[in-house]
């Protein structure tokens, strides 16, 4: 199962997932200009980074919008980058938030989950109902693969159709949520937490542990933190004992070289000082809530 | 306003869109075995359908997933398919599904709306909020392009999250329904319509007719004809005096071939005879509406 992988990942080196939502300006203008081609830089800045950040981190996030964004070049940027990721052991989440029916599900599954784009894991959107879900399942079950399903994201226009409430009083993504675990109780591995995992932006605190606790078995991948405004004892509360979950960083590890002088040659040091400054940041808030 | 040039198309062609959902073994085999690679299959086997069938549909979709399943090359299919339909001044659908924030939506709108993705219309889905939908929108009000946003979709698994009831009484899809009028009633052409259509599934015909006139002016993209059980009758509901919406048919139209002997040689002209039955089809239906 895909997730004791990334379990044991979590429990080694903690919960921080590095975002590699590259877009060309992110790449320190020096640097860049060493390279005659954009998706060659792309996949160079992107090698380093995870060469660095690898020891501090748990996984990797592509989010293929920013390689879509550049064609086919930037999209063979994004397939090397997975496939360097992978070689390394390391676990690759493509974040594509793809969600389609049956015939259309199985060919993205093909894309996604083999050849030239495989990813171990794939984010996916909930709104056109379980049967867009299901047709990953068997790639799950018997090819290593996991899913994160969308529940709760951390925009603000998350209220518009995530908090519609319901006759009975819950909110529409608390039914995803209570779907989502159903239909990864399956697929439970041997650290009590299914491959089937889910989105929940680190917002709403309130709800946090109601939730940690209705979900008690279902991985999230936590984005909002940094950038998006989540504190560390935010983030906390949506792990168990610091783990059963990973944690997004994307802009505050690829652009922590814009705080310093000597960019170009050492950007990928100081991105890993970030992640190991976050994932340190989460430990210590981690420790506090459980004294 | 890409609405008045699709409504003008439909109007003088019929509401058809073929659906280019194209699997390599949808390719009648004898045509697929006289290409070295299959990108090129795939392109040209495009390229005759959209030729044979131009005169009689309205537009043409692009299911994005059945060329990521065939990774880079896939992909370079699916972009010069994309080019070879607006060289000849018809529309072209990107069918995307796609959905997230901000700075990533904004990445999926220069992917699908520049570049060598660049199409007229793209399908997105709203599970993550307005604030998914709203960075398109520059390129509706600027750039002649346009949205199909997931309303109620034709899928049997459609009743998981779209029809959930809301404490008011009204489902989750009508909501969105309802959002998807009013951020699309800013862009409105002159045929009556906006920019900013919807996907409706031609299924629980009862709400057809409300569904119509709640959303005058979302123009309606509708699957579900053909291979998944919607009769022309059905369709029929969906538009306004035989305009106010496209009806998509992939397999049906793709797969023409399989009827006859001479499939290697003539599947493209069986592919128009199907548009054309499927158009006189859903004409003769609007009629009987009116009648």
């Amino acid at each position: 199962m895909i997730v004791d992988k990334l379990f044991d990942a979590v429990a080694m080196r903690g919960p921080v997932c590095v975002g590699l939502d590259t877009a060309l300006d992110y790449l320190p203008p020096q640097f860049r200009a060493g390279f005659a081609r954009p998706d060659e830089a792309l996949f160079e800045f992107n090698r380093r980074i995870v060469d660095a950040t690898a020891p501090s981190c748990a996984c990797f996030k592509l989010q293929i919008a920013y390689y879509e964004a550049l064609g086919l070049e930037g999209l063979r940027a994004y397939a090397r980058t997975l496939r360097y990721i992978r070689s390394k052991g390391c676990i690759a989440i493509a974040d594509i938030k793809r969600g389609d029916i049956a015939a259309t599900a199985q060919m993205y599954a093909r894309a996604h989950f083999e050849g030239e784009f495989e990813a171990d894991y794939v984010t996916l959107s909930p709104y056109m109902g379980m049967d867009s879900i299901e047709p990953w399942l068997p790639w799950v079950q018997d090819h290593e693969k996991g899913l994160f399903v969308l529940i709760r994201t951390s925009n603000p226009g998350a209220v518009d159709i995530q908090y519609l409430e319901q006759k009975s009083g819950a909110r529409v993504y608390t039914e995803v949520a209570r779907r989502v675990a159903e239909i990864g109780a399956p697929h439970v591995g041997t650290c009590g937490y299914s491959s089937v995992g889910g989105v929940v932006g680190c917002t709403h605190l309130e709800e946090a542990q109601a939730l940690r606790q209705q979900l008690s078995r279902v991985f999230f991948l936590v984005p909002g933190y940094g950038a998006q405004g989540g504190t560390a004892a935010d983030v906390a509360l949506y792990l168990t004992n610091g783990n059963g979950g990973i944690v997004n960083s994307s802009r505050g590890i690829l652009l922590a070289w814009k705080k310093h002088e000597d960019a170009a040659e050492h950007f990928a040091e100081h991105a890993a000082a970030e992640a190991e400054r976050m994932r340190d940041d989460i430990r210590a808030a981690v420790g506090a809530l459980h004294t």
